[in-house]
């Protein structure tokens, strides 16, 4: 009987791993730093001596790893290959294949995003759903969009990106993907400061924001100060952010969104502003769609890279 | 073993009837009307009685039918129960389970537009692929989501719903949804009416739609005829859907978008409007999906139903 699985999120500069039982309690938990000289060929030979050191440590039975699961920075196709995945200085990589030769363990893989959705379904703040949507609010917008229990992969191993729906004809600046108008300009916590900075732009209205440092930090402590040109751009923040996930709501109906990300800090007031606007544009039937924040913080990625195997 | 499939298509005034073979090759179709007198309760007898009758007629084995699969114009959750269905006159019905019942074959169910889709997949212009957008413009602008050859159903039954997508602020009247600036409004072929109309008063541009009747039909009769006036409609037309189509690739990233539903007689002109706006519109990764139109009409509900099944 299968008692314990590995799980995997490697990162640009860090790879976490997680050891858990298979009802999903992590028992151990470290970090190895992510070395990307040469292609970041040792990558996975790392991290194979990582789970090779930990098995000995704790003196475990081969017979009783489900597994080993792993986030990646990059797509992941149904075959277990990554394409390329530019924060890890690789391009193709057969990571299951590979990892399995170096482990002799089963290995599932995915995209950093959507297992960081699935860990949020199993043991966050989607937990007691099969339909979850988690959106991540960062330096970017990311998502992961998980259909009865399955990860939506797609096409392109594109499947959750939605920081670059187009939600306004009202920018004149491009997204770092080339088009104007992403979710991502004007929803992460780059396009917080950017809403912010125009707002204060556009007059001389009094504001605690004035003269300080501009951050989504900043913008979402003066809401909680009562600060009007604040609130004015939390609403135009919710506004954006509300529409996507509606128009999301139309394409995959969840049951629950879930909000993460350095953004997801500033608390239940983040999701007054987003439902607020969510309920106005979404379909009838959606209407009443519950939202959460996110729980497991950093640590989305290990659980769900665990739970591929569960 | 298996032989044989049913796939049924129950519509407000019409059943659709198919015996299949379960290579997907209808061997005899037929209708019988949808009697929705004393709340649609004869509906599900009557469907099990032409059922009954043409394996009496053609000396079929029951062993050797796989089941009967049935989509319905409502929501259908993973029970297979429906809880209304307003063109029936249906309130809730335990669809699966009573048709189980009264036909002692196994049964499946469907939404109408998911069924559809997946019978685009896998018999039509979707076919050879496992992630597809069927896109419905008819009346109103319906879909249906394949990924990963499974219907995405959604939590309330409402997955595929994409025209509710919100799609512009520019619009003062409302959709039937009780929303505003919804696909529907701009993508059907009453929407395309509506942009007719609002580009003709604009101005007093010639146009050959000037005094006669304006439909979907004669707006892409005068584009294929070169007129200036019907080609902006086009634009705008294009502009809508393929903004609506690259948000829903930035959700769960198809192989192909097929496009049906009677707009889509216009043929390939149609696909060219649209995908010069997707194009424009989508994310980096998914810019190369493809687009096709649908290929079996009005008989994709029946072969997708049977598909259910198979």
């Amino acid at each position: 009987m299968k008692k314990y699985c590995f799980g995997i999120d490697i990162g640009g500069t860090t790879i976490k791993c997680g050891l858990f039982d298979v009802k999903g309690t992590v028992l151990e938990k470290w970090e190895i730093p992510t070395r990307t000289e040469h292609n970041g060929s040792s990558i996975l030979p790392d991290v194979a001596a990582a789970i090779g050191d930990k098995i000995r440590e704790k003196d475990l039975d081969r017979e009783e790893i489900a597994g080993v699961g792993i986030g990646v920075p990059g797509p992941v196709n149904e075959e277990g290959e990554v394409p390329t995945a530019v924060n890890l200085h690789w391009g193709y990589v057969n990571l299951v294949d590979q990892m399995q030769k170096l482990t002799g363990l089963e290995v599932k893989a995915g995209n950093d995003a959507n297992v960081a959705a699935l860990g949020e379904m199993w043991k966050g703040g989607g937990a007691g759903y099969h339909n979850v949507v988690l959106v991540t609010l960062g330096t970017g917008v990311g998502g992961g969009i998980i259909n009865n229990g399955q990860i939506v992969i797609g096409s392109h191993g594109a499947g959750g990106e939605i920081g670059h729906i187009h939600v306004t004809d009202t920018l004149t600046h491009k997204c770092n993907c080339g088009n104007c108008g992403c979710l991502e300009q004007v929803a992460s916590a780059t396009g917080i400061t950017f809403l912010a900075n125009r707002r204060l732009a556009a007059d001389n209205a009094p504001s605690m924001l004035r003269g300080g440092e501009i951050s989504a930090k900043t913008v979402f402590d003066a809401v909680k100060a009562d600060d009007d040109v604040a609130k004015e751009i939390a609403e135009e923040f919710g506004k954006y952010l509300g529409l996507a996930l509606a128009n999301i709501a139309g394409v995959t109906d969840p049951d629950i969104f879930v909000i993460g990300g350095g953004v997801s800090k500033a608390g239940p007031v983040l999701l007054e502003y987003i439902e607020k606007y969510y309920r106005e544009y979404a379909f009838l039937s959606c209407k009443d769609t519950a939202f959460a924040l996110a729980e497991l913080g950093n640590d989305a990625g290990i659980y769900g890279a665990a739970k591929l195997l569960l």
